[in-house]
């Protein structure tokens, strides 16, 4: 089974260099506080500046004791701690004029066009070299630790999925059904939700991203609930449907063609395949019934600290093929959307093996009738 | 009073040309969340193509639907709704081929490098010009709207500032206090809070970002207590201190340097001041104790729509000299941490008048003896 108390600090920072990006610089500054997170365990303003023979954290005095404190509870990476006393460009550029840097990779999706001229200033002879998803890539895969930790949060989720028969009800408001949701989940262990729950009743039943309003569940509603808590730090994230009484027979239709593409989409994943493939199963799926065009999203995406990171499982974007890997945390989340009608989406979390996947969430998938 | 009701958000759109930057750029690319919200009221994925004689919103399909019922309900502003069929970045070269754009003004602190290179290849003819705090320095300087609604939120945090004498106890754990304060921000109508809440006891307080743990309140101990709640989209922020019971004489004295460092500083605020000589106003008291070195961080920031905005009430930084002006709403919050000690901070909202400020939070200052 391996260490699954802690996680393998030093092997994740090993695999930062192991992967094929690392053959390619000599240094990778990373600023993504949640890839900071990952590769050392420390939370909090930070910058890493990583080498295939050391790492340094840059913190500011609010968290240098914190930070040493952690490092020396092995609660966080064996890195080096350098304390920023004024900027944090400044400290960066000491320190990569200590390790004699003369090229360093950095983060394109996370620094912003003012951060690197900041750089670029105090640095004047550093050659940046973007890169894109070097550390997101080695977090799609997930080890045993995070394993452990996304099991037991789909496992809070979905006992909170199980339990929506007490809360949804006619008379009651999506906030207030929203509301005892977010409750739930910190009953059921979660330090929080992992982003704002979604009660879409009736008409906002059709629109994916809608908030909670003081509307009332009446009947003939579709209602789409969609949440997710955090558990020591990783997420799950699961959508349900109820519907008020009796719907219409084409919005059951509905809800029933969204089931069957979550099935053909969940058929279809399996390492190695590529998650455009998951994507258009469950497209094939809603455009037989004649909701191809209903399908405002992608499938799914991955899953692990952050609720939304690689690998996304959505069409062929660009030409870019994302293969999926063992160990690959996603949602498997088709969804369909009409005007006039309602909506409806399905969510499940699961992990990518060898054979197919296994579910990681598991609230009844039947239309919950109220 | 002026219509209190709704944003302005035409006067918004029209203050961003009638800015000093307004003159140098034919068109700004805006993409902080945030920075569309505060321009147009719209939340949600998109960019905003914003030129002196129109303003475009690029939404996905996800979002399309909302946005125009939003703006017919005229709940965001009038501005033109685009819907991205497949990439940001195509239909932003769209909106830009349409309006003979040939130079660009992008937000350079939330542009990421990944991104303005996926711009640069899509529209290979323009020129894009970093700009930085356009915006932010707008919304610096609060209007009637949102004065109400951050007098509200700091109402709402102060009530939980009041309340926290029946929270803190000796033997209660600090996330036990921390869940009640955030229970406590919902029953005083905030939508949430507005930063994870801190609870900080004994130790811990030594330690600015201290995050709640098990720890139980135990005679001695100094309980550094910070929160705040979001109202109508805004923040209120607050620090209070508790002891439990009888406290070492020198933490004690610690608490009432960093009163008396918040008081100076709280005096010195007026339009026209700067904000590192309200900063130095706190530095010079906390000195005068022997805390210079203990006081780790910026004495405030600016407060409104976002937790931590423009401006910084902090030394003054490589030149920059950050004048405040009426209107301008930020926190004052002076500390001192001393490990060993332990620590303290004080804080309350302002906003910046011309004779000096307004105290926007109004819970009792005294050191809370529980």
């Amino acid at each position: 089974m391996g260490d699954s108390l802690r996680p393998d600090w030093s092997g994740r920072l090993r695999r930062l260099w192991s992967s094929a990006r690392g053959t390619s610089a000599p240094a990778l500054i990373v600023s993504s506080p949640i890839n900071i997170k990952y590769l050392t365990g420390f939370e909090g303003t930070s910058l890493l500046v990583a080498t295939p023979a050391s790492t340094w954290l840059l913190v500011d005095g609010r968290y240098e004791h914190a930070a040493r404190e952690a490092r020396t509870a092995g609660a966080i990476a064996a890195i080096d701690i350098r304390r920023v006393e004024n900027r944090f460009d400044t400290t960066l550029a000491t320190v990569a004029a200590e390790l004699e840097l003369a090229a360093c990779a950095c983060e394109a999706e996370s620094v912003t066009v003012a951060t690197l001229e900041a750089w670029r200033r105090v640095m004047p002879a550093m050659a940046f070299i973007p890169t894109y998803q070097w550390v997101e890539e080695l977090r799609a895969i997930k080890d045993l630790f995070e394993l452990e930790r996304i099991r037991a949060a789909c496992r809070a989720t979905s006992e909170v999925g199980r339990a929506l028969g007490t809360l949804v009800a006619a008379g009651r408001t999506e906030r207030e059904i929203a509301g005892d949701i977010d409750a739930a989940l910190l009953r059921a262990g979660c330090s929080r939700s992992a982003f704002p729950t979604i009660v879409a009743s009736g008409p906002a039943s059709a629109h994916p991203h809608a908030r909670p309003t003081d509307r009332r569940l009446r009947e003939g509603d579709l209602v789409v609930l969609d949440f997710g808590g955090v558990l020591d730090g990783y997420c799950g994230d699961l959508t349900r449907m109820a519907a008020v009484g009796q719907v219409q027979a084409n919005a059951r239709a509905l809800v029933d063609a969204v089931r069957l593409a979550q099935d053909a989409a969940l058929a279809t994943v399996r390492a190695g395949v590529l998650a455009s493939d998951v994507d258009q199963a469950a497209r094939d799926v809603l455009s037989r019934h004649g909701l191809g065009e209903a399908f405002l999203h992608a499938t799914g995406h991955g899953l692990g600290l952050d609720v939304h990171e690689s690998p996304r499982i959505g069409r062929a974007d660009a030409g870019r093929r994302i293969k999926l890997e063992a160990g690959t945390v996603c949602t498997i989340e088709p969804g369909a959307y009409v005007d006039g009608l309602g909506g409806a989406r399905m969510e499940d979390d699961v992990v990518v093996t060898a054979e197919g996947c296994e579910v990681l969430t598991d609230a009844p998938r039947d239309l919950l009738i109220v």
